[in-house]
C-alpha cells in the first residue's frame, strides 16, 4: 500500500521554510507500514494542484495534502479539491461549533472570513482540528484517500494522529507493525554496525527490519516487524535483549527517551543533583539539561568559565595545573568537575574543556580535542575525545558525550 | 525561467532525514531569478527516477538532482541518466586526478570502487566537486538544462556555489537581481508590517518585491529587484536608507549577519567583555554567544543559576529581594545582571530570569514571563517579556531579546 504527500505552498519553493512536515509524515505512515512513493511540493496555484493530484493518485492509493488552508485569500487548496472532485459546499456545523468556540476562548467574535472555513466540499468528512480552524477533510474517490490538512506542523501532526493515522489503518486493514527502538551512546555507527553483524544477520529469517538514525554522539536503532501482534512483539522483545547483552554499555534508553531525559530520570531516582562547568561548550550541555521540562528539581546551575581566570577564580583551578598541562588538558578538566560541585555544592560536577575551532588548535592539540570529566563523592573519571574541524558539530558532540559518560556513572 | 529540483533517496521518504537541500537551493535560484515550479523527492528506483524526469521537463527548463551519487551499489542516479539519455560512459581525466588527489590527502590508495567515480555519462560535463569524490553533472538536451549533484548538503552547496549558479547565469542570460535584507529584532511581524506599510507600498512602483522571514526573536527584511544594476542598486539602497529612518532602533544588522556577531563586532570594536546570568534560558544565551567562532576574544563567562542557592552564592543576590520580589522579577533581575558583572570582571552583564514552563506560572506571573537586565558602567536596564507557553520557544525567544537588548545598550 503506498501513499504519497503533496505540499502547496510558494514558501517551501523559494525556500522560505524547510519542509519538515513530510520527514514526520512518512516516518509516522512508514510506522503503520505504509511506504511514501513521492513527495511532490508545489506552487498555490490550481492548475498546478490538479496536475499533481492527477500524477500522485496515479501512482499511489493515498494522497495526503498539507498547506494552503489560511482563512484568507491563499484558501486555494478548498476550492481547487471543491472543483477537482466536482462537489459543492456544505456548511459543517460540528466545526463551525469549533471554530465559534475557538475564537469565544480567546474573547473574540468569530468573523464572516472565520465562519467559512466551516464550509467545506460536500463530499468529504471534515476532521476536527484541535489546535486550529482550518478543519482537515477527507475524500474517498475511486477507492483511493484523499487527505487535506493544514501545513502549520501542530495542526497537521494533531490531525495525523487523532484522526488520520487511525482511519487509515482501519481502511485499508493494515497489519500490525511492531516498533523498537534503542538508543545508543558512545560508539559510531561503522564501529556498532561492525559489532552487531552477526546479532543483525540474525534480523533477516525473522523479517525485522533494523534501521541506523544517527544524530550527533549517538545512534538510534530502529527495529520494526509486521505480523501478528503476539507473535512479532515476543520476536521483537527477544531481539532487543539478545541486543542488550551484546553491548550493555552502549544503550542508554529505548523509544522516544532523549539523554537528557534519562539523566533526569536516573537523578530523581536517585533524589541527586547536577551541576555542570563549560569551557568548550560555553553553555550548550546545561542547555541540553535545562530543555527538559522540570529540569530545576536536580539542575543547580552552570559555571561557564570561557576565560582562564574565571577557571581560576569561580572554579577553583590551580594557575600550576593550567601552566603546566594547558587549559585543554586532563587535569584541568578534573579540577573543573570537583570545583563546580563544591561550589555549588552538588552530587555531581560534568566539566568540558576542549577546542572547538576553528582557531585555538595546535600539532599537538588538534581542532576537536576536547578533555570531559564527571565529578562525585566516588571520585572524578576523565576522557579525551577526539571529535573533527566542524566547530558546531564539535560542541553538540562534546556535550552529548559528556552526557552519556555522566549517565554511566550514574548507573554504576 | 522555471527550474524544478528532483531529491532522490528512499532516506527522505521515510522521514529519515529532512530535506534541507531544496530550501537551499530555491532560497539561491531565486536570488538569481529562477523560479522553483515543483520540488519532487522520489525513491532509489530508476523507473520512477525516469517518470520524475519526464514530468519536470514538461514543466521547466532547468532541472536539478541531488542524491544517488554514492560510491557505492546506490549508484543509481548515474546509471538511470546515461540511460535515459542513451549516452555510453567515459572517464573524465580531471575527476580522476581529483578523486586520485582525495584520497592521497588522507593517505589512501583509490580503489576500483572510487576510481569508477570518475566516469561519467559521455554527453555530459563534469563539474569538479572540491569537498567528495561524486563529481557533479551538467547535460544540455534539447535546450533544457539537467544537473545531478551529490545529496551531501556542503558537497552540493558548493557545486552550486563554483559551478552550476555562474553556468544557469551564463547559459539563460539572467537579469541582474539586486538583494538587501535588513535584520530586525525587538518588534513582531504584524506590528512591524503595521509600521512600515506606507513604505512597503511604495515598492510596488519600483518593481522592489518584499519578503518577510521570521524566526524566534526576530524577522528579517529581504528587498529583491530584478533590472539594470546600477539602476535597481540605487533604488534598493534608497529605500533602505528610508526604512532605516523609519525604525532605527529595531534595525540590528544586514545580509547574513547574526545577531551574536553583530555584538561580537561591536565589542571587539569596544575592545569590551561580557558575562551572563542565566535562570531560565539554562545556558542558551551563553550558547548562542559562543556558537560565534573567536567569542573567547570578548565572552568571558557565564553563571547558570538555576537554584535560587546560586543566584544568592554565586551571584551575590540579596535573599531579601527574592523573598520580598520572587526570583521573577526586576529586581533579581538586575542583580544577576550587576552580580555576574562584577564576579567575572567584565564590562556588560547580561542577565535572564522567567517562566519556562510548561510548570511553575501562576496568575500574577504566567508561563512565559521573563525578566531580562544588561548591567554596564552605564547602570543598569531592565525589560519585562510576556511569551507564550512553548518551553523551546520560550528560551530561544528570550535569548534572543536579551541579545537585542544589550545590543541597544551597546550602541547607545
Amino acid at each position: 500500500m503506498q501513499a504519497e504527500i503533496i505540499t502547496i505552498g510558494d514558501e517551501i519553493l523559494i525556500g522560505q521554510i524547510v519542509d519538515t512536515n513530510s520527514a514526520w509524515m512518512g516516518r509516522e505512515l512508514n510506522k503503520i507500514g505504509l511506504r511514501v512513493k513521492q513527495i511532490s511540493s508545489v506552487s498555490d496555484d490550481p492548475q498546478h494542484i490538479r496536475a499533481a493530484l492527477d500524477e500522485a493518485r496515479g501512482r499511489a492509493d493515498i494522497i495526503l495534502i498539507t498547506g494552503g488552508l489560511g482563512p484568507t485569500n491563499d484558501d486555494l487548496t478548498k476550492n481547487t479539491l471543491k472543483d477537482y472532485f466536482g462537489m459543492d459546499w456544505r456548511m459543517d456545523e460540528q466545526v463551525l461549533e469549533d471554530v465559534t468556540g475557538f475564537f469565544a476562548r480567546f474573547g473574540r467574535e468569530t468573523t464572516e472570513v472565520n465562519r467559512l472555513q466551516a464550509q467545506v466540499p460536500a463530499g468529504c468528512v471534515a476532521l476536527r482540528n484541535r489546535f486550529g480552524t482550518a478543519p482537515g477533510m477527507w475524500f474517498e474517490i475511486g477507492g483511493k484517500v484523499f487527505v487535506s490538512m493544514p501545513g502549520v506542523p501542530h495542526e497537521m501532526k494533531g490531525l495525523m494522529e487523532s484522526e488520520v493515522l487511525p482511519r487509515l489503518k482501519e481502511k485499508f486493514k493494515l497489519p500490525f507493525i511492531c516498533h523498537s527502538t534503542i538508543l545508543t551512546q558512545g560508539i559510531g555507527e561503522s564501529v556498532l554496525a561492525e559489532k552487531i553483524a552477526d546479532w543483525e544477520k540474525s534480523l533477516e529469517a525473522l523479517g525485522i527490519k533494523l534501521a541506523y538514525l544517527p544524530s550527533p554522539g549517538m545512534v538510534r536503532l530502529r527495529l520494526s516487524c509486521a505480523g501478528e501482534e503476539k507473535k512479532v512483539r515476543g520476536e521483537v522483545d527477544e531481539k532487543v535483549k539478545e541486543l542488550q547483552q551484546l553491548i550493555p554499555e552502549f544503550i542508554f534508553g529505548y523509544g522516544e527517551e532523549t539523554l537528557p531525559e534519562v539523566i533526569g530520570r536516573l537523578l530523581m531516582e536517585k533524589k541527586q543533583t547536577l551541576s555542570t562547568a563549560e569551557s568548550c561548550t560555553g553553555g550548550y550541555a546545561a542547555h541540553l539539561i535545562t530543555s527538559v521540562a522540570g529540569s530545576s528539581a536536580y539542575f543547580l546551575g552552570s559555571i561557564i568559565a570561557y576565560a582562564n581566570e574565571v577557571k581560576m577564580q569561580q572554579l577553583g583551578v590551580q594557575k600550576s595545573t593550567i601552566e603546566k598541562y594547558g587549559a585543554v588538558s586532563e587535569e584541568v578538566a578534573r579540577e573543573m568537575a570537583e570545583g563546580v560541585r563544591q561550589k555549588l555544592g552538588t552530587d555531581y560536577g560534568l566539566a568540558f574543556t576542549g577546542i572547538a575551532g576553528p582557531g585555538g588548535g595546535s600539532e599537538e592539540k588538534p581542532v576537536g580535542t576536547v578533555w570531559i570529566a564527571v565529578a562525585s563523592a566516588k571520585g572524578a573519571v576523565s576522557k579525551k575525545f577526539q571529535f573533527g574541524d566542524n566547530r558546531e558539530r564539535n560542541i553538540q558532540r562534546a556535550a552529548v558525550s559528556g552526557l552519556g559518560m555522566l549517565r554511566k556513572e550514574l548507573i554504576r
